[in-house]
């Protein structure tokens, strides 16, 4: 857990903010001699490094493109220091949370998540340069930027660094992959897989798009050329020779490589000078001090893979309450076949 | 309610599914003298053109990139016909309950939904040729592939009847807006707006993809660019001067017009041979019978706006639930003042 | 289901209402040869003997002790034909997917749902009249007021005849047990098993009490009387002497037979001159016309199994996806043990 | 929230556990200068009276009639000190929350939830010794037993100090009563009103029945003199001449006193000697040290008013939702016409 804690806290790099918070993680319930309890797990990461006068200019007047004005619409009540229940920080518990459900998934099916960065600013990664088949967390984890191509990299770092200097921000793309998935997770209607792994998403702060498979350039496509046939492969098991599908049909996962981008935007909170009002309605300008992140994208990593996470467990909870307890066809009702034996208990989360 | 369910109906024009569904609904619960009455309100629309037989070779074979194989991974039983729990008649559903919606929030606060076709296979219709602040429903209903842009509308047919004739199907992109949509809906964390609109709108069948505001495209710009820059309206009221937030910020409306697209795959089902695999793990060969859409977008676009209507409803009935019962600052929190007064009862729904 | 339905409908003998509706089910989804498909079941069960103008005095005036005036209170509109949407009618919807919940049960664990009358008026059955052992569905189904003991039974006819003739109503008292109930289903706090059938239970029309084992009698006990020591039987398994606890410890059932009774008050529909006011506040008179139950207590045995039936499968459910991912002590967690095995398929529900 | 709090902490008389646990709160998130903020509100009390080896010895064996054994046949896995997640400590937690959501009701609608107890062991209060008209707070906290009548509360006293000395336990009644209720609180059908105040009393510890209004006597009544006849009181305002419906008809409340009743058992941890079994099926003997109380009941008080207050803001939230958006009859839809003013903001929550 605290390895992604690392992977998500601020000063962890020149690129992120300066802020110093350890968000270091004390586990005070639900876990006993290294096994769940079945008790709600209590995680714990104080803040250590709050400066609440950084925010005091920002207590007059709403920050341009950032929830200071729209939580206060909704509730009437303002909490700016460190934006309040706005604060990006809220996405430990979501990290902390993932680290539990990819351990989970990782037993139960050998299942693997790993997000990277696939484009900041204008620097864009060309699909095919990373394989999905192959990457690994290492390659990802290699670079500051968190992109698996050194090249790349190297190119996305230098346009966080061009405007980190001047006090401006850029946005970029997070593409998220999962591996040995099980089959049959997701809803045919409402719920589907694609619907949750959205919602769950584009709940991180900063997004402005979601898509999977071949996305919104699938729409380029015609369905002949944009269909994923079936085959069945050496193991006899059925499987599609293109993935358009990103791994997803009809709301259900189907065992191939489940794969998705998010995008996420500039930073609302920058130093430069910029038109504002104050909460009574009086023009005014705003130069932001506080410390900022010049591109969220490398830290929204390890956001993106826990949000995806824990969309999955969700989903195979619900397969074994609502599949499995009467498996019709198990040869084609996957998850059940992946289960440990029973006599291979002590299973240590 | 049957003006929206007919806008979704097969059958409606040559570039849809040739099916003949007329999709007349009966309401016969929920509803007495014009007014709801607090019971479920019942909708049928059964249905009159089934064809059970074209349906026969899908039987042997599961269709590539359709729900056929997972929903059998899922559950381990087939419903083939119509295709059965993930047919895409339960969009009447949803056009029915988003046509009740759709009063409410118009009698509410004067909110009007748009949706319309922004993109049919290569033909992408530019921002900024349909002025959001004005564009008509009856705009939308003047053409056939429902695009407001009579020149683009032209192209988008001829794209769709080239495919058409060959047996094949493209996709597309509906773009939809939100005008005058109450402040303060959505919330700061999980249940982002966004979020909530991400998921409905990707519960869709057919989607790809979910953006709002600059979308994608936001992540090529710098947040100096990105940033909506506040002032105060000749009503006094917190406005931005742009609207690259899309009408949201930090899950929360802001009262601009809330903007989303929306990518739509070909349709999968189509009349040309493909490879697949039956049931039990024999490769073969499929050419789809039936008679399916060679594109879904122009009959995608009620369901669209339906699914956003719901999600602001329901929005506007938790905004109602946290906020209202003690509101602390009038002035800003404005659900309330445009609350009807109760003088003015008797609201046909 | 239909045999589930037939013992709730009303008509069934002459100590219920003399209304004649058949209440024939017909399901016309979620089921394909004799297989649920994963698609929801929808059940009809059109009503054949309604009389509106039976209530058209009903319409003028609030009936004392019924639904009628809190249901204007709440949502400003009335409907008084049958009751509305506060009719008993939608009872049919609960003893019908209580039908099914009873076969997922009674194929998953054996576990079967008996519940029966125990007290009319001031006919109270004596506890251990009845063995809840042995006692089965045709002793409770051997006569019209479905109570096991035929002495008992005959005197609790006799007390709903002589209010009957009078046009006055009587109430009681229904328990229900459970046997063979799998183990660990319920939760530690708020979902407590017994919360959860409280829930259900009073969620039925007329219910005034709940109470599970000892109930209130057992407040009158000593903590050493009211304990219920363990022990380990035949088959090694760790099973209590005797059974305050009604089969649940903490809010999670034990194995032993789960037990319960509910309080159903007299019918307030009565043809009987009652004071009562208009919706408009005017005092009146009124003797309601109707067809109405002397005594709900026999058609309310049905409904109360129905809705044990379903807490019971929600438990399973959630018992299964959050405990039998990874069982840690097999031994203890049984309801992995009683899992039939995926050889003995083609389960039909 | 202290003073509730202090209401329910162990060591506050000598009828209680004697631990000493102080269970003082604080409240570290979602306050700012005396308002709620929108964010969750956290609330702390350590635990400042832990003695873990006053366990030991349960932790080789089963406490009878305690979650100890169902806890381990869920879960799979123990946590012995203190009662685990099977701890009453948890209802800190609901007291807490019960804190705020009186003062909300308090607030909104001058609405007052008065617990009380009404039995102890065999000392009964008898119906009608207690005004629910007029009775306050004061009373009850006016001796250590929370009864409101100092000679009954004194019998109770001695029952509890009999069975104290001895090592044993008894058990007990709480009633609980709301006054000035707003009406239309509820649902007509699964979520009726005393269906959620049943879960939610239900789900506290050690309770084994629930009954509200005529509850289980009044399935001695007949309709005609069990009926609650209405009339229209002089501020022109519908009301029922009794009140056996206890405030609630058909799910949904009426504006009159909402009453119920909660059975208590003697606590299952006694300082006696029982047969008991341990983990792995041996059969062995136990007296538990710790230090339990000899009735939970004056102490299950505060906790039995803290659900109910939880349940009813649940439910006035919900009614705002549903109800309030176009109140179609404000005559008759009260709770709007109690709204506080606009005007009268800055409300301290």
């Amino acid at each position: 857990m605290q390895v992604e804690l690392d992977r998500r806290r601020p000063g962890q790099s020149r690129i992120t903010t300066p802020r110093k918070e350890t968000d270091t993680c004390k586990i005070s319930s639900g876990i006993a001699d290294g096994l769940t309890t079945g008790s709600p797990i209590k995680v714990e990461a104080p803040n250590t490094d709050q400066r609440g006068h950084d925010y005091s200019e920002m207590s007059l007047a709403y920050r341009p493109s950032h929830a200071d004005a729209t939580y206060d619409f909704k509730y009437g009540v303002r909490s700016v220091q460190g934006g309040g229940r706005s604060s990006a920080r809220e996405t430990i518990g979501r990290v902390a949370a993932g680290a539990v459900a990819k351990k989970i998934l990782k037993h139960f099916s050998g299942t693997e998540i790993i997000a990277y960065v696939s484009q900041v600013h204008k620097v864009v990664l060309p699909d095919g340069l990373v394989d999905h088949q192959t990457v690994t967390l290492d390659q990802v984890e290699s670079n500051i930027v968190r992109c698996p191509n050194s090249e790349y990299a190297e190119k996305m770092i230098a346009a966080i660094d061009a405007v980190r200097v001047k006090g401006d921000s850029v946005g970029g793309v997070v593409t998220c992959i999962v591996r040995n998935a099980p089959r049959g997770l997701g809803s045919p209607v409402f719920d589907k897989l694609e619907a949750e792994l959205a919602k769950a998403c584009m709940s991180l702060p900063a997004t402005k798009g979601f898509e999977f498979g071949s996305g919104f350039s699938g729409t380029f496509m015609t369905g002949s050329e944009h269909n994923d046939e079936f085959y069945v492969d050496e193991n006899g098991r059925i499987r599609t020779r293109t993935n358009r599908s990103g791994g997803i049909q009809g709301g259900i996962s189907n065992g191939e490589i489940i794969s998705m981008k998010i995008a996420f935007k500039p930073t609302s909170t920058i130093s430069r000078r910029q038109n504002t009002v104050t909460r009574d309605g009086h023009e005014t300008e705003l130069i932001a001090r506080g410390r900022h992140d010049p591109c969220v994208v490398p830290r929204a990593v390890p956001m993106v893979d826990a949000m995806v996470a824990l969309v999955l467990v969700d989903q195979l909870m619900a397969q074994y309450a609502q599949c499995m307890l009467f498996p019709i066809n198990p040869a084609l009702q996957e998850p059940l076949l992946s289960h440990p034996e029973p006599a291979a208990a002590n299973v240590s989360l």
